[in-house]
C-alpha cells in the first residue's frame, strides 16, 4: 500500500466518536450533522422515482434538469444584485456529496508534486485530497483573538490576509479555503474574497473554495448568505465553489452535492465523474431537485433554528469560567477551548467517558487548534444543548476540585 | 487544468450515443445495462427506508449488516467447496459502486510514476484510474483468434500467458485484469489465475481483479459463476476484487459496489471512502442487503435469461456473410468484426444514422479491437435483438452493393 495513504491521518472524530460506542446515555455533538431527518416530501420525491423505476444510469454531470434548477438557484444567490452574468448550467456538475465534489476538482487540478495552500484549522478532508493526489501541502493558519478587539471577539479566529498572500506564489496551483469555515465560524469578507481573488489571478492560482455552509449564515445580507467568490468572479475565472445538499436541505446521509466550474472545465469534469461513480442515482437527484423547488420551505425554517440553537449554546458557554467562545456568523459549530485542558482529543474522550458528552477535538482540524473543542449545535431539541453544557459545567467544577 | 485529466480520452461508446440522441428510431445496445427495471422488492427495501427517515450519514465502509451479508455471499461462492479460510466482513468495504471501488483501490496501492499493468481489450474506466493517479500504465493485449483453433472459436480472445507474466516485473506495483472480460467474454482459467497469482506473489505485485461479471457466466461450474481469485488467494495476498450490484441484480443506477481486501487494509480503505464519498446511502445498502438475501429470485433467471439473449443474437450474427464471432462464456456482450469496416467508431456512428442500430464501437477498449464492434445482449425482449440483426444484415447488404 501507499505510503502517503497509511499515513493519511485518521479521523480524531471518530476516534472520540469510538470510545462512546454502545453507550446510550452520551449526549453527541461530535458529527456535523444536525439529527433531524430529510422533510418528507424530499424523501417522498426519491421514493416516487423508485416506484416510477428510474433505476439505470444516469449523465455523468447530473440529470439536465437539476443542473438547470441549481444554475438558477446560484445565479439567483451570487449574480442577481450586482447584475453578474447568469450561471450557466454547463457550470454545474452534479457529485456524490460536497466530499466528492472536492476529490473530482482536486483530481483535475492537481499533479503529484504540485504545491497547494490550505487555509486552517479546517475539516480534514479538505487537505487529505491533495495529500492523496501526491501534492505538497502547506498551511495558513487563521488566529484566535485572545481578547476582545476590533478584529472580533475574543475566541473568535482571523485571518492574516497579507501573511496568506504572501504564501500564494507563481508556484502556487491551488488555494484551498473553507469559509464559512467549520470549525472555527470564521467567514471571508467581501473585501478578503476580492483581495484573494485578485491575488490568484496574477500567480495563476486555482482557488477552491468549500461554501457548502453559505446558507447557515445569521448575519443580515442582501442574499441570506455568507459572501462566495461566486459574487465576484468572471465566469472563466480560476475557481471551482463546492456545494452539498446535506447541511441546507438536512440530506447529510443522501450523498448529494454539486460544484461551480469555469464551464471550459465541464468535459473533464463529466470524464472524472464517469470514473469516480459514473453518476449520482437519478431517485437521489429527483429528491435534490424537490428539496431545490421547495427550498423555502426548508432552509429559512433551519436556519432560524440554528440560530436559536447558536443563542442557546454560545451565551450558557461564556458564562463558564474561563472559556473563551466567539458566536459564530455562520455555520453550525461552536468552537472553544477549556482552561487547563490543552490536549484537546484526551479532554473530548474524557468528556464521553466522564461526563456523557461527546465533542470533537480541535486537534482533528489543524496542530493550531490542537487545545480547542468544537460542539455541532445542529440539535432538534435545544434542552439537549441546555443539558450538555450543564454536563460541561459539573465535570469542570469536578476538575477544578481535584 | 492538468494535462493528463484534458487528455484523458472521452467515452467514444458516448460519441456514438451522441450521434443518435433524439432519435426514438434507433436500437440501442451500445451501454452495459440491461433494459430491465431493478425487481420491485428491491426498491421496496430503499423505499421502507426513506419512510423510517434513515438519512443520515453511515460507516465508511458500509453497514455492518451489508458487509456481513456479503461476505457470507463470498464465503459461500469461493470458499466453501474448496474449504478456503471464510472470508471475513472486516475484509469488505461497500463502495458507490464498482467503478468507485476500483477507483479506491488505485489510490490507496498507486504512487504517481509506478508502473501499472493492464490486460487489454477492456473497459475505459479500468484503465483510467492508473493514469489520473499519474502512474506508468502498460497494456498487454489479448489475441483475437482468425480461425476456429483448440484454443477457441473463431472470433474469441485468448491470453498469452508467457507475454503476460513476462510483462509483469519487481517494478509492477499493480496489474488489472477484467475477465469475465468487456468487451470481449474472454474469461480467465483457473491455471491462468493460478499462474498469475503465483507470479505476483514472486514480484510482489498487486492485483485487482474486476470480476463485476462473474454471475453472468453460462459454463456450468460447481459454483455457477467464473473462475475467480478468490478461489485461490490466501487472505492477506496482494489482491483486490471488486464487484457490483450493477448486473447480477438489475441495478446499475444505484450506484452500489464493494470491494474484497486484504483484512491489513481496511482502515486505510474506510480513510479513503471517508474523502470519496463518506459512505454509500443506508436506503442504498438497505437495497442491497435485499438484493443479496434473495438473490436466487433474481440472478438465476437473469442468467437464463441473458443466456437465451447470447444464443439468440450469436448464431443470428454468426450467419451474416464474413462475421466472426464467439459465443461468449460470460458477460453481456457480442464482440465482433464487420468485413470490410475497419474504423469502427466510423462504422458505429454510421450504423446509427442509416440502420437505426446502436452498438459501442471497440475502439473505445484499445487499439487492437479498433475494428471490432461490441453489442450489449442484456435485452428484456429477445425481439430486439432480432430486429437489431435484421438492421445490420440490410446495411451490409446495402454495402456490398455500393
Amino acid at each position: 500500500m501507499r505510503r502517503t495513504i497509511l499515513n493519511l491521518e485518521e479521523s480524531k472524530i471518530r476516534e472520540v466518536a469510538n470510545a462512546g460506542l454502545g453507550r446510550s446515555d452520551v449526549l453527541a455533538f461530535w458529527f456535523g450533522e444536525s439529527d433531524e431527518v430529510t422533510p418528507d416530501f424530499i424523501r417522498q420525491a426519491a421514493i416516487d422515482s423508485l416506484q416510477r423505476g428510474e433505476t439505470f444510469y444516469a449523465h455523468n454531470l447530473g440529470l439536465p434538469e437539476l443542473r438547470e434548477s441549481i444554475a438558477q438557484a446560484m445565479t439567483q444567490k451570487h449574480t442577481a444584485p450586482e447584475g453578474l452574468e447568469p450561471i450557466q448550467a454547463q457550470r454545474i456538475a452534479v457529485t456524490a456529496g460536497g466530499v466528492n465534489a472536492l476529490m473530482l476538482a482536486v483530481q483535475a487540478l492537481v499533479d503529484a508534486g504540485d504545491e497547494v495552500v490550505a487555509v486552517t484549522p479546517v475539516w480534514p478532508n479538505l487537505t487529505a485530497h491533495a495529500v492523496i493526489m501526491g501534492a505538497k501541502l502547506r498551511t495558513v493558519a487563521l488566529t484566535a483573538q485572545r481578547h476582545k478587539s476590533a478584529a472580533g471577539n475574543a475566541g473568535a479566529w482571523t485571518l492574516d490576509l497579507p501573511k496568506l498572500l504572501s504564501q500564494i506564489t507563481a508556484h502556487t496551483k491551488l488555494l484551498i479555503v473553507n469559509a464559512p469555515n467549520n470549525p472555527t465560524g470564521w467567514t471571508l469578507s467581501r473585501e478578503e474574497q476580492s483581495a484573494i481573488l485578485q491575488h490568484c489571478r496574477t500567480t495563476g492560482t486555482w482557488i477552491l473554495a468549500d461554501e457548502v455552509y453559505e446558507n447557515l449564515y445569521y448575519e443580515p445580507t442582501h442574499n441570506d448568505c455568507a459572501p462566495s467568490f461566486l459574487d465576484l468572479a468572471a465566469p472563466e475565472d480560476r475557481l471551482v465553489v463546492v456545494h452539498s445538499f446535506s447541511k441546507s436541505y438536512l440530506m447529510t446521509g443522501w450523498r448529494l452535492g454539486w460544484l461551480v466550474m469555469p464551464q471550459s472545465m465541464e468535459l473533464a469534469m463529466g470524464k472524472l465523474i464517469e470514473f469516480n461513480t459514473s453518476c449520482a442515482s437519478v431517485f437521489t437527484q429527483r429528491a435534490g431537485l424537490v428539496a431545490l423547488e421547495r427550498r423555502e420551505e426548508v432552509t429559512p425554517r433551519l436556519v432560524q433554528h440554528l440560530k436559536a440553537c447558536r443563542d442557546t449554546l454560545v451565551p450558557a458557554l461564556q458564562l463558564l469560567p474561563g472559556v473563551q467562545v466567539a458566536s459564530p456568523k455562520g455555520g453550525m459549530y461552536a468552537f472553544f477551548q477549556l482552561p487547563g485542558h490543552t490536549d484537546s482529543l484526551e479532554t473530548a474522550k474524557r468528556l464521553v467517558s466522564e461526563a456523557g458528552l461527546g465533542l470533537a477535538p480541535g486537534s482533528a482540524f489543524a496542530p493550531e487548534s490542537s487545545a480547542w473543542l468544537r460542539w455541532c449545535f445542529a440539535s432538534k431539541d435545544l434542552a439537549r444543548l441546555t443539558d450538555g453544557v450543564g454536563r460541561l459545567e459539573r465535570w469542570l467544577k469536578i476538575q477544578s476540585q481535584t
